[in-house]
């Protein structure tokens, strides 16, 4: 089977290109295949040259708005389309056109091109727990309604619709999941409203000092890296009847402090790293992030074989392991 | 104050258009204001000269896709914009790419349009219990998540969030409608699965027979057309304040029977008027109706004055008058 990746050089894209290119069957809709290719897409034309080393992997540069993109995926009607391509939670609020062309045009051009091809693909988008907010940072569960705060979750909230509708018309086989804040992130920082639940960790582990823009009570529903390229497994393996008509998952993950974050991170990493962090509040990050949940309850996702982290110490040792940190 | 209306040549856009042209003022988001000219804009062009006779009527004939028609818009600078362009239920799911034009992309590009004039407008959109669904034509709450199972319910929902964000980022001042189904309509039938609620009515008043597709059990929320331009204009006068955030309103109805509006039939024009509703049971048209829900609690909308109709009675009688239709 042929797999496309949109985001592709994006950090989970690119984890993820990876540990499929590594392996040689997936699970597909209830059923082994053999993985014959996989298309990986992004706007950022350097690291897909990279990706491109990789056995199997074919680089497809260009963004999806433009129609030669969009053609070239049609015509190589992939059986998987995994759609990471997103503008992040602060760029879509500091720059709402752009947060509108990819996060919302750019997913109906790609449903659009998925009609095009041979046979509907599953396509696996991805969404966020920014289409939830509530009044202070409560426990929700995934039956809550979805009521954004951000024009990042907004868009998202429009592209789920669309995959449901999309499948519900057998256009393709959507799995919309809502992600929790995922942290670790490796690489530089992105402009995610939650992006300092990364750089807390990150940047004291390299040494560097971090701002903590909101306070050490703030929850947050939290997942690992690793997690979240085994949850895009998991629904790609799903088969469609194990939806029920109902293809948005809310994932599950950690419910923590910032507190607590902070007090693993001194434990297995030393107090003089954890002293690199830095209070510095900023009201428009804690507004954003203050409206996200701090913890969600998913007994469907669960029943569906989509598992958390342990705790947040294997979150962090997974990047600590990953970026060669010793433990103190 | 100037006032534009997109769909001015539906049924509802030509009633709204001829009431706010016997008027002088509006109440526009909390205050009085003077009406100096209604924009009637539909891309059906001969029904638009009959209504720019009216007095400050001004016709805008073109489609909201075409960027000449959007640009004259926000040169204009309505004060308040009215938007009812759509493409009907039934239609919407014969042909997705037209209702995806009009139903989404319409109202996308609209609200663009609306951040290019002088000072955020007041938007009204007209969206519908479309969004609902429930299992067996249940009652439910203004606070169900919404569920849609047809393509135009799943767009209005979409328009719904646009709306929401664009008036939490001060684009517009937006309201969103949730109409109930729309009964006496008047004119031909539509490709709204839900015009059978009118065609039972209005055909065999007009000495018709009349296909009835669904059985006499199933239950509507319904409201006429006289409460549909009430709610409109209580949409307008809103402050917006008094919404606390939250656009999107379901409007009430009452519910009543299929069975109920035949005997109601019976007794106001007589049995041989009812006697022209002939069953012809229509799977396809049952399957989209009986997921919508029967009845809907609005305690919200009712503390914001949105009254429903009093009775089935009252709604027929409007149609009754409407046509010059002699009681029996």
């Amino acid at each position: 089977m042929r797999i496309a990746i949109t985001g592709a050089a994006g950090f989970l894209g690119q984890m993820l290109v990876t540990a499929l290119s590594a392996r040689d069957t997936l699970a597909l809709n209830g059923e082994p295949r053999r993985i014959s290719a996989i298309i990986a897409n992004d706007i950022a034309a350097e690291p897909l040259d990279r990706l491109a080393r990789l056995r199997r992997v074919h680089a497809l540069p260009g963004a999806l708005s433009a129609p030669a993109t969009l053609a070239r995926l049609a015509e190589d009607s992939p059986d998987l389309v995994i759609h990471l391509a997103a503008v992040v939670s602060g760029q879509a609020e500091a720059d709402f056109d752009l947060g509108m062309a990819v996060n919302l045009h750019g997913t109906v051009d790609l449903v659009n091109a998925c009609r095009a091809m041979r046979r509907p693909p599953v396509l696996i988008f991805a969404s966020s727990v920014a289409v939830f907010s509530c009044t202070a940072n409560d426990t929700i569960t995934e039956d809550t309604p979805p009521a954004p705060r951000s024009s990042y979750g907004t868009q998202k909230l429009m592209g789920e619709l669309l995959v449901r509708d999309a499948t519900r018309r057998g256009f393709i086989h959507g799995r919309s999941l809502r992600f929790p804040t995922i942290a670790v992130r490796p690489g530089v920082p992105n402009r995610a409203a939650s992006g300092f639940a990364s750089g807390i960790l990150r940047d004291p582990l390299a040494g560097q000092p971090a701002d903590l823009p909101v306070g050490r009570d703030l929850r947050l529903h939290l997942g690992s890296p690793a997690r979240a390229l085994d949850h895009i497994l998991r629904a790609a393996a799903l088969a469609q009847e194990a939806l029920g008509g109902e293809p948005t998952i809310t994932l599950p993950g950690i419910s923590v402090t910032v507190g607590e974050m902070i007090d693993t991170l001194a434990r297995l990493a030393g107090p003089e790293t954890a002293a690199l962090i830095r209070p510095a509040p900023d009201p428009a990050t804690e507004a954003i992030v203050a409206s996200w949940p701090g913890g969600i309850d998913t007994p469907r996702a669960r029943a569906l074989d989509f598992a958390p982290n342990a705790d947040f110490a294997e979150l962090l040792r997974e990047h600590m392991d990953r970026r060669g940190v010793a433990a103190a």
